[in-house]
């Protein structure tokens, strides 16, 4: 194997270099005090310090307004969408979600406990390949919420323009967050799993609307009250230390790379290598419709399973490492999150190239 | 500062120096396969192969029975405070509790939101400073489970004596996990967070009879439910991967240490030094009574708050970080976990008769 091989999953999923390595220094020894980060006491001023800097650069980086807390969660994606409708539905309250896939799906299941659920889009019958665009949906007027998940990992397809509703949009961002810039005032919440474009796993990023916290009925346990984390900064019991720290780490590489505007633009040129591929060729074809293309999950197939078998097998052979799609899409996926160098995106598309010539 | 200070943290805690060296390694480049370990798959072979020896080490080393699942859950133990009753309780229900400090007490309040709560005995009116011996309390016949914390880490007092009843124990264990033998087939439930004597915080270990699985109500959220994590091998969504990762190292640093055996040996030697200076002297008082004394976390007094402020101060200056007791009980506490060396529990010896000789 090479030092490094071009690492291709969905999650977790590849970080940059100088992250890895000035972890594996401060979990020896953070910054020469003797102790080891994953040692530290969360309440420890050196780790409260951690928390400050990892909170205040991504306020910095993503512009999050004043009046939005930023929470750092356990339990990652999955547990946010049950406290969700937790903290914002009840007895005779409605929601609104757009069922655009596996964690919409998952998502509705779990809100339906909570309240009446209104699934104002579905794109199952066509496996997910697309997202609404405005207009073709409405929402319930007596909605709390619009639920949407903004990147669909499984199936490779992506919210480019955000739906336009007088709602509060609470968006499941795990798997495009920090990838482009938006308008976080149009967010009711914004929820992240860190394992994709911010760190490791272990950690879930809320960004949550203030005036959203005092609605949570009485009988909402304690850790499940988004205030309860809002009141005492991420610290009302020990938090996912090391996850916090890495998402740190790689907040300051995205600043260092320029933020979200270079990231946006970077993250475009990777996609189009790709797309620029898939469109120019008989050989692939791509699952999500153009409108809906996701840049950070390219998914597409060949002409035949067996035939994904082998390009999964070469590319892994040549350290292509994550590329077989979900199950529920099969052919192949290609993540390429924040921190997957453009340089790997085009070796792939020399290796797509040389194996059609190959094999078509 | 010296390349290692003596850290008396109560949790995050102490690891052993060779962990944190086995993890700046793997997170850089796990077993030279060109990709860090916090950036792996959950589903891929290698981080699947790390779950399964991290379990596998933990049942041959805590002796659990295999008629007992275990999980790699997220949300501390503060999240299990809910849980264990959104699991075993409902409408009507009752269990009973021992109120022996602020994580019992916090658990009794979550479970007075799912059921009837005998709290069966209650030691705050002294400040905790003990546990109820079998006998001192009676469990009502209704109960579903009697609920208690095997060792109050702000207190410093620890049940030697496990309760006496027919009913299922159910029991944080955070403090105290793997600190000694014990006899699981006894408990229903045990639960622990990491970051005492098992690994970095973002971890909680769920060990628990599978004959529970099947008792939860269908309105608790698919990721609160115990069968949920138990079906999927904890993989039921993105697990705390480097959190499970950590934990197998301190398993095989226990393993190689000798197991439980001789780690209760020497907990029982380490807190004995420091129990014996106590008594031995009438500056330094201890808080909790004798029979419910803890071996992880020493708690005691000095003759005025000035001079604990001093000792803590002084020995800061030395390297001793962390003594600092809770603000609930004041004075100093030793965390003296499973990786706290002896030699650093000498030393602090050392430093106390010294500090006593020099104020009292």
């Amino acid at each position: 194997m090479p030092d490094r091989i071009y690492n291709f999953s969905p999650g977790p999923a590849t970080l940059p270099q100088e992250v890895l390595h000035q972890a594996a220094k401060d979990i020896v020894n953070f910054k020469d005090k003797g102790i080891g980060l994953i040692e530290m006491s969360h309440r420890s001023k050196e780790f409260m310090a951690v928390t400050e800097e990892t909170e205040s650069l991504l306020r910095e980086l993503f512009a999050i307004p004043s009046n939005y807390k930023v929470l750092f969660l356990q339990g990652g994606a999955s547990t946010q969408f049950a406290m969700v409708p937790m903290n914002l539905l009840g007895n005779g309250k409605t929601a609104t979600y757009l069922n655009t896939g596996t964690w919409s799906k998952k998502a509705i299941k779990e809100a339906q406990l909570f309240g009446d659920i209104d699934v104002a889009y579905s794109s199952e019958e066509s496996v997910f390949n697309h997202v609404p665009q405005p207009g073709d949906y409405t929402v319930a007027p007596e909605s709390e919420y619009l639920y949407f998940v903004s990147n669909n990992t499984i199936y490779g397809t992506q919210f480019h323009e955000f739906p336009d509703t007088d709602k509060d949009l609470i968006c499941d961002m795990s798997s495009d967050i920090l990838s482009r810039k938006i308008d976080v005032s149009r967010f009711g919440i914004i929820f992240a799993g860190a394992q994709k474009n911010m760190g490791p796993a272990g950690c879930a990023v809320v960004i949550i609307r203030d005036d959203l916290l005092d609605r949570t009925p009485d009988n909402v346990p304690t850790m499940f009250r988004y205030k309860t984390h809002a009141d005492k900064g991420s610290m009302f019991n020990t938090p996912p230390c090391f996850a916090i720290y890495s998402i740190g780490l790689v907040l300051k590489w995205l600043k260092k790379s320029g933020g979200l505007d270079a990231m946006e633009a970077l993250n475009q040129e990777k996609a189009a290598l790709l797309y620029t591929t898939i469109d120019g060729s008989d050989f692939f074809r791509g699952h999500a419709k153009t409108a809906s293309r996701s840049n950070m999950n390219v998914t597409f197939n060949l002409p035949t399973p067996e035939l994904e078998a082998q390009f999964i097998s070469e590319a892994a052979a040549k350290g292509f490492d994550g590329l077989k799609g979900h199950r529920s899409v099969g052919g192949i996926r290609a993540s390429i999150y924040n921190a997957f160098p453009k340089k790997g995106v085009e070796d792939l598309v020399e290796f797509m190239k040389e194996f059609e010539k190959k094999n078509s």
